[in-house]
């Protein structure tokens, strides 16, 4: 089964979920979060088979199968998940000024920030409630807790996360270690709740819990990872953004933390220094990036940690379809043409 | 007692508990909160003695220890009610522009609005680990999950009522109706929640929970119209804001609404059109309201809502001291000169 048919299916389970969570929501607050989802277009109208990707909540739903053989008792928990990351972004589009997500305008761009601010909080609060619905599904009170705490300690992790990656907008420079913990809060952390939720629901098993647990959030740094050199590296055609845009817009992603680890240093600082980047800079930089073969040295990262979240996933000593599921997925989410 | 000393005795108790959840959290992005809650100056140093009113929190542990004789198991909940309140003051202050509260600059004033933002949406996350404390005081985990059910739902109305709220100022009027669905999800939902969950906490009786549910609608309600009555006729002496504040700013708050409803309708409508309104206009608006005698019939229905408050109360049959607390804050809050 290819990886784009595995979203396909669980997207439109998750979807459907999480509509009925928007039934008899009337408000046009519920609409810009409908947009938000990809369900209506600019001009607040239906739009068909427009979706985001969901592989968090499919994660979770796989991991969950993956032990219990079904899914559905973790459809709450998937959509609250979907949710979360959507708040998240609804958010940091506004906080980096980003006029566009996914070739439409952002919430902001179309409703205002100030409405925009407050259906983040809406879509926020509703992860809540998507969590509690559990109630309905006969999960055991203490583990629906457990769930809520494994959430809520991840979007602690997302704000944290984001707190970061804005303050190192304004430093010269940033350690590795700075940049892993600010990856892990900001992308990993919520991948691993996904998958951490996926398993806690199934099994009280500590050891498979774990092992779901540091799959996802391994999986998730590699996803960055990738991220971060389609971000400089990927072909326009592919991204639908110009050229090295993450140089164009000063961002401190992997690679230039590579560099910055380097004696090339200095002359990145001084280039990163300027207000705006002239192409003649740009050029700079990636001839710098080609010179220490920093392509190949985040490559190399980002197999790494998918060779770690493979082997978790092994450890588990789980093998059935779901977990073969999982494996495709964790190729085609790191092995993104760029 | 003086409402002022209950008011300070639960105060210190609710940050108290609420500064054990700041307990070994390092980021400047929660001395952003810190400093919101009052805590830290604008230089990020410790500051004696200045707090918010802590007003919700307190009814939530003085309804609890009416029924229940102490306070201590809902201490989680009263400080999550809390954090609710102040995640969403952080965000109203973005998205309404003001730059000053409490005499102080508003957060984003002082740190930007990305960072505001993201620093209201980490108070909302700390809210729900707050409650989720509850499981430390030997609360049963239905419980806690109906709490956190009460709480969401409070949440999700706060979002619903800012939605209202910024969309009435699109428009030229509001009806009476409209005007009451907004205050109530605005305002009184959260000290409605309040309430009920103090006394959830406490007891399974279905009718004292409701009686202490209404208590807390009915009494936020008459606090919200109190607040729009001293919008414009508090003294600038005792508000720190200029005379007939609310005006200024075209609010469409109860008295306002009230003209809507008169055959004086389109004097005010022509008015508010305006961009600005100058000091003339301010005074025939003033004229109006004293013509149709506005003042009294806002002061009436503060009245209306408080008697059914207490009424609601005396309904719970229940004698002890925090009734009598109950009560004497009751009249505090509504009291307030103007």
């Amino acid at each position: 089964m290819r990886a784009e048919d595995i979203l396909k299916e669980y997207a439109e389970v998750v979807d459907k979920e999480m509509e009925k969570l928007f039934e008899n929501r009337r408000y046009l607050l519920y609409d810009m979060m409908r947009y938000h989802l990809g369900w209506l277009d600019e001009n607040l109208r239906k739009v068909e088979q427009y979706r985001g990707k969901r592989f968090r909540p499919t994660l979770c739903l796989l991991v969950y199968s993956s032990i219990a053989g079904v899914y559905d008792k973790a459809l709450p928990a998937a959509v609250a998940i979907e949710l979360i990351h959507n708040f998240s972004l609804i958010h940091d589009d506004i906080e980096d000024m980003d006029e566009e997500r996914r070739h439409r305008p952002t919430v902001w761009k179309l409703f205002g920030i100030p409405h925009a601010i407050n259906a983040g909080d809406g879509m926020h609060v509703l992860a809540n409630i998507a969590a509690l619905k559990l109630r309905e599904r006969y999960v055991s009170s203490d583990k629906i807790l457990d769930v809520l705490e494994i959430l809520n300690n991840a979007v602690m992790n997302l704000c944290e996360g984001q707190f970061l990656d804005m303050s190192f907008q304004d430093r010269d420079t940033i350690t590795m270690q700075e940049y892993m913990e600010m990856i892990y809060k900001k992308t990993a952390s919520l991948i691993e709740a996904s998958c951490k939720i996926g398993a806690i629901l199934a099994t009280d098993d500590e050891e498979i819990v774990n092992r779901f647990s540091s799959f996802g959030r391994n999986i998730g740094l590699a996803f960055q990872i990738v991220d971060d050199i389609i971000g400089i590296w990927g072909k326009e055609e592919k991204t639908g953004k110009p050229v090295a845009s993450d140089i164009r817009n000063k961002k401190k992603s992997m690679p230039i933390v590579c560099v910055f680890e380097s004696d090339r240093r200095d002359e990145i600082v001084e280039i990163y220094r300027k207000e705006k980047l002239s192409e003649e800079d740009i050029e700079k930089v990636l001839n710098i990036l080609n010179e220490l073969n920093i392509l190949e040295v985040c490559k190399k990262e980002a197999e790494k940690f998918k060779k770690i979240a493979l082997e978790e996933l092994e450890k588990t000593g789980i093998k059935n379809e779901p977990i073969e599921k999982i494996k495709t997925l964790a190729e085609f989410l790191i092995e993104r043409e760029y």
